[in-house]
């Protein structure tokens, strides 16, 4: 990569999958992003498919990160439970601990943690948790870097505790004013026109600040961009961005930075 | 510890219950043997007891080491489930790691592993098995010894794939001739009198051999001895059982040497 | 029974183990209460352990009923969980339908239901919750009574959706001046003088009357007195109060009347 | 119906899914089945998929048995898992009492019960697993149907408990001489030819025989075709031999013969 070259990251959550059951295309966004934040078997994910997201990960040279959640299969994590910072220090060491020895049965190696679902959402708007999270995962490994919700306690969280953070935007979300994301029950929460998309994340990156529905700038630090992938549109958008970014010059390149290791 | 003085291991299962189930007197155990085996949320066991298992390990001194087992909680992990090599490497992967991750969590350190019920007696038996469960220990940390079941695939398994190997026996159960453990439903298979009890396994140290039903010797090494603890008369028989070692001049240590790392 | 005789009901829960875990002497409380409410194996139980829970209690001529919760077996279905009315009807009708086909296997009859834990806590305070229960209920058999926490929302709402109500009031837990259970956490919350709770209950039951611990009356109906079983004092306060009924004139029967069904 | 007309079910699993997680096309089924068997909560589906499946039959006219199986999620129920004739009978009769009731929430009418996946297979070829699944069917309902594999224990051994059993073959899966399933590892086991598939039905209910891969007849009762559905070659199979069977003359119907009972 030209050294003078921007790079930015792009990650979505994959290996989300239950034994028989599927979850989004993700050998379609494989091939896109540069990031996967991998299921770790608590809200989704087995270690069957955990070893089998891992490797198609490091065939593609795309980094992997562990994904933990809470231990609500039946609603995919995305209830908010009343688990204390103490439980969640431990199911957080616990998943990412099992990602990592998975993952170097499968020839790849964790780079990073992002937390899924309702716990991510809780670690944006309380401090204890999100450091609490950050805990966790120095438990495991302190080298592992935090992929957190630019400007919020999922990024200040996990700097207080001493973790290297990556910070990530959406693509297809808006934003208050307040730079927080607009609930989906409001108009225009969800953003579904992928030229619009790309347009506005270029702008976010080149001005490094959220850009909320109103207009107003939240400066903040942008390392990543979220993409979904559990619909043929989400795919679709996922692919115009990332090639509207690189016809503005941006490198698509982990934030973790490391190659993954692939077995001979 | 005197240098010429004999040191063997006690372990036993422990942090075996669930949520707010309880299996055996985990305290007084802790109080007995020199090495703990804990669950790791598989066969059962959940991350708060996998952390207050180690905390109490730890401020006792005794080595703790990971016990995965199949994903089989109604069932304690008893069953023999069909499940192939190449997914018992990825499960046992799974678990050692977030026990690992948990031990860290807790201050305390992972130093073995030894696989539960029916895992581990599929291991006895069969090699690919007991190699699968190696390689996933290694996955985990290639410098985990393993806990295997003397003079079977169990520790011939694991020493092929390069593992430091350390070997039990089994204090209250009576052995066939050809070294296996006698079946449960065959009388006299599992043993009762904690005098009796102390006397043969004192004899199968010296002898290091394993003493069968009918007086046919064994020759293995051994290294530790298996207890069990989820019965009254159970702990009565590992009491009895470490004080006649001592008098016999064993001290009791872990095979796995290191200190725990107690936090300040 | 002598027909002037009053009579009333003394109910636990029963059959909260799991696979190879016990919660609680269940046979002791067998030998005690007129009314068993039986785990549907969702906060715990299996189908094993309701079928020998369902037999027990046949053989002692003792009523059962369904004790459905939410399915959350690591937290003993005590969490307050964000479940629609809805979904709560779909689960409650789902647990009270397996319990009365496991029943009738064990040659008895489910007769009555009563909500568990945060299912029933959350239904004491929220009419819609309650009247969900109710139709769950309904959706299995609408001739089932409903065991409700007297003078709540557990018991209105039941009535208001046409199901026979039973009212319960607790043994060994004070009562706050507005009629409703004084929270864990505060002094005098939980009664431990097995003669002690044995007046007060005589005096609620002359008076038919909650009696609040600032001496405040709250009138209603009484048919049961919820007992627990957990621990060892627990079944001893459970048995002298069931002597001093009886010793002040009380016969001990389930309100829901059906003698159970014994196979020859 | 013209009186003179003959009829034949068609029959399909429906309701796999779990929690966020889908399996096939249901509702594409739906419009062509005339029986779905619905999971009940063990090897798939949970009680706000068994309500929607349920509800959505009955919109269509479409007759719903209860589709009990193994415990297993992780692994759809698929694997012979060791489990005594005394649990079969429980786990049965727990999910088919559980789906009775969420079918009557639901404004439809559980009319007949088929064992799926690994228990279906066991009870093919071991008259006591058949047996001890018929016994769990009586437990719930003794007026229940059993949709039995044609001319195997699991026909025989529901007819001998005394249930009505309807009998059925497979649209895609060849036959061995002996009249069981040839194994999927064999050359031409499955068929996927949607009009050879068509021409072999019409001629097996015309002979009213199963016509295996070498011509051999094994005369049998068939009251049913079981169709699948998840894969978009598999509806297009379905429609195919449904009009196939109605241009032979055929009604499709189901043999459970009530009217579901739809709510107004």
């Amino acid at each position: 990569m030209n050294p003078k070259m921007q790079s930015v990251d792009l990650n979505a959550d994959l290996g989300e999958g239950y034994g028989p059951y599927k979850m989004g295309d993700d050998l379609a966004m494989l091939d896109i992003v540069s990031s996967a934040n991998v299921a770790c078997g608590f809200h989704a994910g087995d270690p069957n498919i955990m070893a089998a997201t891992f490797q198609a990960a490091a065939k593609r040279g795309v980094a992997i990160g562990a994904h933990p959640g809470f231990a609500d299969l039946a609603n995919f994590g995305r209830r908010k439970l009343p688990v204390s910072p103490a439980e969640i220090e431990r199911i957080v060491a616990y998943q990412v601990g099992a990602a990592c020895a998975v993952a170097a049965l499968a020839g790849h190696r964790i780079t990073y943690v992002k937390a899924h679902g309702a716990l991510g959402n809780m670690a944006e708007q309380d401090e204890g948790i999100s450091r609490a999270i950050a805990r966790g995962i120095k438990a495991a490994d302190p080298a592992l870097k935090s992929l957190a919700i630019a400007a919020t306690w999922s990024e200040h969280g996990a700097r207080a505790e001493g973790l290297d953070v990556a910070c990530e935007i959406f693509a297809d979300r808006a934003y208050q004013p307040n730079g927080t994301l607009r609930p989906r029950d409001l108009p225009g929460a969800v953003l579904h026109d992928a030229d619009a998309i790309s347009q506005r994340i270029i702008a976010m990156l080149q001005e490094q600040a959220i850009i909320a529905i109103d207009g107003t700038r939240i400066p903040t630090r942008i390392d990543s961009i979220c993409l979904h992938g559990d619909t043929q549109g989400a795919v679709v958008i996922a692919a115009t961005l990332k090639l509207a970014l690189q016809q503005h010059g941006y490198a698509i390149a982990s934030f973790a930075g490391a190659r993954p290791q692939v077995q001979a």
